[in-house]
């Protein structure tokens, strides 16, 4: 097989669509590196595995010699959304993008060579851009085919409003595709239309149109919803080596196999000589157990997920509360500590919001026993174990 | 009657719409001049009388102490139509609208009190104005609303394209409402739409809303069709005396009627009166006669006016061909003259297109004889009468 033909099964594995794969040799034959561009929110990530399948494509090129164009899109984030209709859009100060921009960093460099990455804001070319400009760009598109965009049209037919700067915020998308000189773009499969504008806008503007690649959403560890903080479901990048452990070894084999192809970093005659493997009777568990230490590597390193494999079999053995759980002592509040808040500072839940759902689910215990009481004020000269699910544990002393 | 109900007799005389009449009331007890928009388009203007309803318009609110804000929509004028479907909206420089605005100020000032009359280019604000500040402004109208303007309706359902920036402009045309503080705006019938995203963007800048007046389109000499000049019914504010008389005698009872409405100063009393003298018996003619007097001395002045009541009459009673004709010596061209250009040459049509239309419809004469050949060559020693339609003569030798 050639080696674009090798690039190309790499890239397309688990991706949903590439317009077109065609291009994409052609693109791939030429002799420089290849600028391949990915847009993000300039709100602050707290990124989960299921964000990652994008960025781990990103780095395939990356391993393939191409150069990552990661867009921070603040131009918007610092309009905010100005139709005041929507509240998950609050308007970011330059100072927020900034350290925004830091955290991104920090976290897509778990994954990205940041040699070979550049990190774009594109208020660099929006916030000097006039509005007769604004205006030639919009006389590119038209209405209508802005309006089969599959929301737009949902939304226009079920007379659910749409303002009409969010027909622009698609533009000045595809527009940020001709200031970079993008090859390639990508983006989830929602992301489509988005990316196609790109492709128009770059046509318009005398330049090669770019490729666009879209990727699903990943499934979360349910394996029918999708990844998300909301469904409870997810992996997220900053956990601990034995939360990930735990994680990924409670997966179904099918589904082991999705994310082998969609969060591995290894080639795909790797993983069909494991499908193989599996065929001929290795335990499937095994696989797991590499998936997990791969991942774990990624975003710890190799030696705590050997120890986070090691802890998990010895916690497999030894039943289900492990031996050296942390202990944290409290100080004596008046009244006595809200379990909620307690079960926070103990670090066993990320906010109390998330503390009373896990006693609603019946998923707190006290040395076994399960709460029920949202409203437990607990004062405490002794030391408990608290247990949060089936992984997380503390010891606490509450006064 | 109270002196503003007065007014709004007056302002609402011919008018399409007033919205609303309660609203105006109150804006014309407020103890200021008030500021009365109109937005004209920087192309070079060319006006005939079905121009200057609105204008007449202007002008009674001058006279009742307010002021006229003359937007010049210079900067749409100049990125001119950016998709370059429309050949009527050609790109114009700074120097072109400056120059028309010239034009502009020449033939309205005919109409208008130019120590009342503010002429502002809307470039002043927008030529200024960054991508944001549009993208905010297009966030407080929805698509929907926008796609319930008749031609935008229309032209999706028919799926003929509507350019995303079409959009842009009933907005920008409504911040100029914002802008110079419109306490009231005047447009044609088509411009409903338009003038009331203004009143919209007002009250979203928390003002108050400004009024919207349409007008409807004047009835050309046919009193059928809408006044132009592709169809040859209109009566230009620089043609001649004798050619306004002559058309304006032209119309029917019945149009007169409603061209006092629309484009007499008279007051309604006034007019009312006059209506009382025709129902007495008293000559409609002579009605006539008064009407083509007051516009005439407007675009010229009460000599001429009074000259060409008198050629009229002269001519009407001698005849066809008047007496003083303007004699035309044209110099000797190889092969003859072209009759188109000849009759250009004569001033007697204003382009060889409009020459050759009229020898179409039969309407051209030499010496009294109908021509047929749009081809003719014409070389004579000797002078001979052209005629163009019922009223327009020249002597002219063309070699």
């Amino acid at each position: 097989m050639s080696k674009t033909k090798e690039a190309i099964e790499l890239i397309a594995r688990g991706a949903s669509e590439i317009i077109s794969v065609d291009e994409l040799e052609k693109k791939l034959q030429l002799k420089r590196p290849l600028r391949v561009k990915a847009g993000f929110d300039p709100t602050a990530p707290d990124l989960h595995l299921g964000h990652t399948v994008l960025i781990n494509k990103l780095r395939q090129f990356q391993d393939l010699g191409h150069t990552v164009v990661f867009i921070i899109g603040d131009f918007t984030g610092m309009i905010g959304d100005p139709s005041g209709r929507s509240k998950t859009r609050p308007t970011l100060t330059e100072e927020d993008v900034v350290k925004n921009a830091e955290t991104y960093k920090e976290q897509i460099f778990k994954i990205l060579d940041p040699k070979k990455t550049e990190i774009i804001f594109n208020s660099e070319w929006m916030g000097k851009m006039h509005a007769n400009e604004l205006i030639k760009l919009a006389s590119i598109y038209t209405v209508a085919r802005m309006l089969e965009r599959n929301d737009f049209e949902k939304r226009y037919k079920e007379n659910q409003p749409i303002a009409i700067h969010e027909f622009l915020y698609p533009l000045i998308q595809g527009f940020d595709s001709v200031m970079v000189k993008a090859d390639v773009e990508f983006g989830g499969t929602d992301q489509k239309f988005n990316l196609l504008v790109g492709r128009e806008l770059q046509k318009h503007f005398k330049q090669a149109p770019q490729v666009v690649i879209t990727m699903p959403l990943l499934e979360g560890l349910d394996g029918t919803r999708k990844m998300s903080k909301s469904y409870n479901n997810y992996i997220g990048i900053d956990e601990s080596p034995d939360e990930m452990f735990g994680k990924l070894m409670s997966i179904s084999d099918e589904l082991m196999w999705r994310y082998y192809d969609l969060l591995s970093f290894k080639t795909n005659a790797e993983i069909n000589q494991l499908k193989d493997d599996a065929q001929n009777g290795k335990n499937p568990r095994d696989i797991k157990i590499l998936l997990a230490e791969e991942i774990i590597s990624r975003f710890h390193n190799k030696e705590l997920a050997q120890k986070a494999h090691e802890n998990f079999i010895a916690q497999f053995k030894k039943g289900e509360i492990p031996d050296d759980i942390i202990e944290i002592k409290l100080l004596a509040q008046d009244g006595g500590w809200p379990i909620a808040n307690l079960l926070k500072q103990a670090h066993l839940v990320n906010s109390t919001s998330d503390a009373l759902r896990m006693i609603r689910q019946g998923a707190v215990k006290i040395d076994g026993a399960k709460i029920t009481d949202e409203r437990l004020l607990v004062t405490d000269s002794e030391y408990h174990v608290y247990q949060v699910g089936k992984r997380r544990f503390a010891k606490v002393k509450a006064g």
